[in-house]
């Protein structure tokens, strides 16, 4: 366990979730692996298809799926398009998780204390912190060595004003269902979602439509999602991340 | 060390293997292994692609696939596209390894012991049994926590009734290669094939035909695999999962 | 800790690394990873998307990321589209790394000592060397126990004629990076290199150019990368694994 830099000792970590956009394995995501096998702790893959070049649609998945796992996990989030250029890197602490990543929005969503890295490895790469500077930070987060860091004004970082809940489309997955940036817990079961010139009403579950028929649903990961039960949302109503979806009106 | 509901001991489990249609990497696979991070065992994904909504394809991979590995394997297998609907999670076990998943025949051709997962989880989605139900009841299974199961009459399970040789694809890989249901052990090497309106005839192994052609083989899990030398099969005989294999003739 | 057969301490292994072309996730990889959960120690996906069938593309990726990571891991390394004949399996030695795979040039890049394995399983299939030859060769190195080898003459293995620096692309990345045979090192930043039919400047890193400009640059593991800012390389100047990349003159 390790001291932060009031010397207060840190929450344990337990698990070290990858969130990237380096794409179903490859060359990248491989090499992070590679550093955090020195970890001492479970190291696992949570989504390396967050949308490419896309910091503001993975903030919403991100805060939706730390909110729906297990505290004590350390998330080492790289969507980075901004790499090599002066960007900071950022500690935020959250109920009792970890998250590392690049200041561009990525964190912005998740709320708690946020931090700026300022340690720095003795190699740096221009193009790869996600190797060279996140993960490294990672071990010695995990190992208990010590991480220079310095307290940021809540204020400062990138994203910081970006709507709560947010009416695009954040994620299409391998079945085509689209999740969207809305909290779901918010919205009437009568509500009537709009989204790719179509009119949605809410099912609790694909059990629920015929095969076929678009609905949208309260997803396990407390998002909106527009789905078609047994095909593609996303084929179905030609939505892609970033797709517009809007409440207008209820069906009551 | 757990024990199962005659308080007999368990045989002990060392590894756990995912098994799912989840697709390359992706968001709901990287939940699962969230939930299996504290199961205190090396977890690996095994396989993520198999055949979406198809439990009958992934039930021929998973019995051969169980066959070909080391035994004291958990094998966590979610291709549920009913979820959400009343079908019960099972628990099998057969020749030293456990099976966990839901009860539409994709663990009927294992063979072995059916049980019932009566224990449900604190919090339940409608959508994601694989995180909520059947990954935590893979820890407290390994953790040697008590699992509320009951005996099924074995001839109950969904697909108890389906051949034990299946004469169609069930799986194509990366390089285009068609593996089939049908097990390679009861068939002559003098046996012609038809697939895709050809008729394909036996090779040891893919060093054995020209660069280019057809053949079939016996695969290193005991299936019948059609392929094409440095060539994808499916591409050349227009195979997709579900295509029709007979066989009409011997070469003899 | 085991012995060499000279019966000298080995060097620790503490993780190990698959290299492979069996793409993203697969039923190929997973039986892999199933034989390798007992060698107790953390394994993972280094890169399972190596070129196809192409051990040469691959033995210079290879080379440059054993230089980039730490030291002390064992790769596990199957691009074999020769298994089932009768190339042989070697076990390399470099740079306190080690790497085990078969003799068709992949593991001819790296230097260091190279024997022949002699061990083989009780079972082999003829056509999954990875599952049943290499990733047992690879457990039995890491717990100790005895593996037959035998030196082999450097000259000896495949590949060890091949050019230091190729002028070839070997690998197109998840974003449409291309990354090419040639050690970064030795170039100049006024060289102009040609691919695809048109002139490529340096640039430092994609902040320095404007987005859509094709460029070249130095990548995180040393190799020359051809890339646009924000956009495919690969789709913007047609290149593919294998287009030549030349130095036809230099900007100064």
């Amino acid at each position: 366990m390790g001291r932060d830099h009031h010397g207060d000792p840190l929450p344990e970590v337990r698990r070290i979730a990858l969130f990237t956009d380096f794409g179903p394995e490859g060359i990248y995501i491989g090499q992070m692996r590679a550093v955090l096998a020195d970890a001492g702790l479970p190291v696992f893959d949570l989504m390396n298809d967050v949308p490419a070049f896309d910091p503001r649609a993975g903030a919403y998945l991100l805060a939706a799926l730390a909110d729906s796992l297990p505290a004590g996990t350390l998330y080492l989030c790289v969507v980075d398009p901004g790499v090599g250029t002066g960007r900071m890197p950022l500690l935020v602490r959250h109920r009792g998780n970890w998250f590392i990543g690049p200041d561009n929005g990525l964190l912005s969503r998740l709320g708690g204390t946020v931090q700026r890295i300022d340690w720095r490895p003795e190699r740096l790469s221009e193009s790869f912190h996600g190797r060279d500077l996140f993960a490294p930070a990672a071990v010695r987060l995990c190992r208990g060595r010590e991480l220079a860091v310095t307290p940021l004004d809540p204020q400062r970082p990138v994203g910081i004003g970006w709507p709560a809940s947010l009416g695009e489309v954040v994620y299409i997955d391998h079945y085509g269902n689209a999740m969207c940036g809305l909290r779901a817990a918010g919205l009437d079961d009568a509500i009537l979602l709009e989204a790719g010139g179509q009119r949605l009403r809410y099912a609790r579950t694909f059990g629920e439509v015929e095969v076929g028929e678009p609905f949208w649903y309260r997803n396990s990961i407390g998002l909106v999602e527009l789905a078609v039960n047994r095909g593609s949302a996303a084929a179905r109503l030609g939505l892609v991340v970033g797709s517009r979806v809007t409440c207008p009106a209820s069906a009551g």
